[in-house]
């Protein structure tokens, strides 16, 4: 055992990293993999297995708890944001640096094309199974696993609004939880709140477009699908849905091109409104009714530290 | 950084507001916003996918967690009532002001309204996809995703007894869960558990009217409805039930007129039926222990301190 | 205010038991009609809706979760065991005096009949709606809502087997949870935690006859049914299942007569084998350890107070 | 109630077993026990009642919070491991004593073996109803209840990277949940968080072959069946799914032989692998932090001291 101590000690010295925020950005990695890996496995188990194996809910809780567990395995390194909306807001309110926000969003996309990539390999003979050819030009029906498409009935327009809508109350929740002047939940309870957000935010904003709400967890699995062959996923003309998969696919490619800008771009304006939103409502009082009690208590101790020199001065003539 | 911090600080000064009640109110307001947001765009999802991305079950889990959400978006500042039911119950006991209660109901109601026009923008295009044009008079069919109606089966006289009930329960568990004397979970876990009581009414109190058993909640979406083009959803006659919505649309519109004033009026009684309840079988004796072992330590402290007056005295004379 | 609170306190002086087996057994009646009215509230939405409001999953949910507000709501006066099979267990353990348990027994049993007779209230309408009439004899189809019936393909020496089985379980898991010795949850998390036990029980040992496993929860409410026009809930002869309530009703009436006892006696020798498993494998051991820790401790006290004698010995000789 | 207490206390103390280890053992084979039994049981449930009382998420749950619970049984005892691939990954990082192993693996088989006949006892009946006679070679249909079988469009090279990639899944969680160095969650929410963790596992990962990623948990409940009757267990040609049940058992028999060895192997490999990618993303980088700081600690320790001697020193020449 002593030996086996010694070695793992001197493994794991040579292996530590010693940049903080490198360090930071690898956890945020590995945290958005595992968000990734378990929504798109639980996608992938309701599509292939044709809802025998899931219902949407399944996919919302594997959502929704796949955060808890991502931001369980990084959140003490890196804070657990898995999402660089979430960066973007922290840092909107000077929480975050703001050099922290393009390595996160970086790491964060590529943990979300390798969680993609995991899910690949894992169900890729029940990929080949269900389609035949998965690789086809304007297939998409299994493209819908890894990636967001917007439902047939959505205009771009709605499905901007859709995701910002998404993100926003996303936000205003997280900001809520983490907010350090209103303390609503017990130490260390943070990232099963935050998975209850994910799971709430699927349970009634699933159905336009598959609540990205998420740059990174959209656009990083959508390369992987580009990459793995999957054509079109970044410009396409919309298709037919095959009956047996109608369950899921009702979201599907319907925009005639560019619908992959709508969940990058629409997450961080909602961002912004979230964060407006619960601020303007909630957080500056209670960081105003801390601020002023801490000044009164100022106050008073300085108060306090007169009245002594006084008492003091006195004392000293007495 | 420096700059931001300090900008972000005068933006904070500027807007924040002195009246407690109002910023109380408002808290509250954002609370039930969110509640109301998340539980009806379940049923907004459950409604417009035809069940594909949705069971009745998930609308329960979005009402419970919305409640927890909601309670913990302004729990720290307002108390998280989101139901003027609760308030009511809680100014009965003399646990808050009175004049709360009308500045809550009113901004609980508000929020409502609030919370019912952001998932009727989300899913505009969804609305007219599904219903071809939804503002004719006695449709219905998408008005329930944001006010309830009573099922076919259901009497006004049992749809009142049915809110009753549904409040009575509600209040109960809610006051053995704030219950200064009987403490049965962690402090800070109240929201969750909150959201727990509102998830099991959904699944053992929803099939007569859909569970509102809150005047806010209810009354709120119901206006924004009758602005937002649905006719009558005060005054109705009733209508037929299109198939494919079955699911959910069993709570049709079927009572002549006034059912809009049962998940008003109903949840009041409710709640001083429940407070009672909770009250004689748990509340008082709970309340009355704590009081006599206080008596009992304040006896045994005047004792002691006569005991003490006396050996001084002994002391003092030895 | 001050008038409000001297009249509440008037009140609350007035209607205080000072009896505290009393007060203990007002309180688990409190909690069992909590969870039977949540539990079998469930139950009624799942058949009076014919599943669209309702699937199997829903009602554990509810029996579980309602389980859960039930201790919530008594746990802290009487222990909320609302099981006079966990009741018997502790008392064999000698956790609990014996004089509790025909009193707890009682008004579980008087709780558990007022939470069916709230559900029969509440769905009375639907009620009639669904059966026309639900009082004739042999109907049975109903009375599944109110107490448990075994499946048709089971025997009644199976049935027994399954009830035994299935309070063991719960038996063994509550003991974990409250085992003094053995602490494994936070302090204030064994409601929930014996909540996810009954939950766990529904999901895996429910399609026999509808895990009772709890004499009162199962007599209570049949006797309801018996006084409230069900025929033959005691003695009956078994009857063809209805398809579309198929669903829950292949836990229909089968055995010629005298299944209601089987839910009363199994769960009481399956609190014995459950007891006797943990204890002899778990239980005995913790509690051994705990006592050995202690007896070293004490011995090493009585060494290190003789050691010290001897030193003061010394130093006194010095 | 002295007599009893004293009586109890004999039993305790002549039961009790000394050995450290063996007893650890049983605490781990009653907890393997508890999750093998719920596990199993809502497969039987969902297989026998052929969806009435189950659906696939309800499989998932059991399994989710049947390992709570299994470890909030054995936990303080033994760390709750249930499966040998988590022992395994312990002992690899040097957490635990490679000795502890191989009885763990057996205990924890012998616990599946149990759990199983106890699910076979209690649905004895079901499963003669089901299938008429279930012991005949080749049925396998309601085999697929207590051990896994691979789905139709797996192959084995498939099957065995799903399971890797399952247990690496689990592992990688498991680690960052246990971590001494990064403490994401309450003390005593650890076997929570662990339930949470099976049961993502099962909704996104539970396709292919059922999600064994327990070598004890597969292998136990395999040779159950192998002697309750159900031929070809462990050497299987295939055989053809039977409509009504293609639910669960799309996940049927399909690679020719062998397969009972790839939930044995797979998941020790997936442990290696899931152990280094947690190390090097997170876990060696928390560590070498929580040394630096000690390191820093001492070094500040060590020039205090010195500066203390100078300082006496000083003092003395003083």
């Amino acid at each position: 055992m002593g030996r086996q101590k010694a070695f793992l000690d001197k493994l794991s010295r040579f292996f530590q990293i010693r940049n903080k925020l490198l360090r930071q950005s690898l956890a945020e990695c590995l945290g958005t993999l595992v968000l990734v890996m378990f929504g798109c496995g639980a996608l992938a188990q309701h599509v292939l297995s044709s809802g025998s194996h899931a219902i949407f809910l399944t996919v919302n809780f594997a959502f929704g708890f796949g955060a808890t567990l991502g931001i369980l395995v990084c959140g003490q390194v890196s804070g657990g944001h898995l999402n660089p909306a979430v960066t973007f807001s922290l840092c909107l309110l000077g929480r975050e640096r703001w050099r922290k926000f393009p390595m996160y969003f970086l790491f964060q996309t590529i943990g979300a094309f390798f969680g993609a990539a995991v899910i690949f390999g894992m169900y890729y003979d029940a990929l080949w199974d269900f389609e035949g050819a998965f690789n086809v030009t304007g297939s998409g029906v299994t493209a819908g696993i890894f990636a967001t498409y917007p439902g047939t009935h959505l205009t771009t327009l709605n499905g901007f609004f859709d995701q910002l809508i998404g993100t926003a109350a996303l936000i205003v929740c997280i900001l809520a939880i983490v907010d350090p002047y209103n303390n609503p939940i017990p130490q260390g309870l943070e990232a099963f709140t935050v998975g209850f957000v994910v799971l709430v935010i699927g349970l009634s904003m699933g159905f336009n477009s598959g609540y990205a709400v998420n740059p990174a967890r959209d656009f990083g699995p959508r390369l992987f699908t580009a990459i793995a062959g999957w054509g079109d996923v970044f410009l396409c003309k919309g298709f037919t849905v095959v009956p047996p998969t109608k369950l899921l696919l009702s979201c599907s490619l319907r925009v005639g091109n560019g619908w992959f800008l709508v969940p990058i771009i629409a997450p961080f304006i909602g961002a912004i409104i979230g964060t407006v939103i619960y601020q303007l409502m909630v957080g500056i009082h209670v960081e105003g009714e801390a601020r002023e009690k801490k000044e009164r208590a100022e106050g008073e101790n300085v108060r306090l530290a007169n009245a002594n020199k006084k008492d003091r001065g006195n004392s000293l003539e007495y």
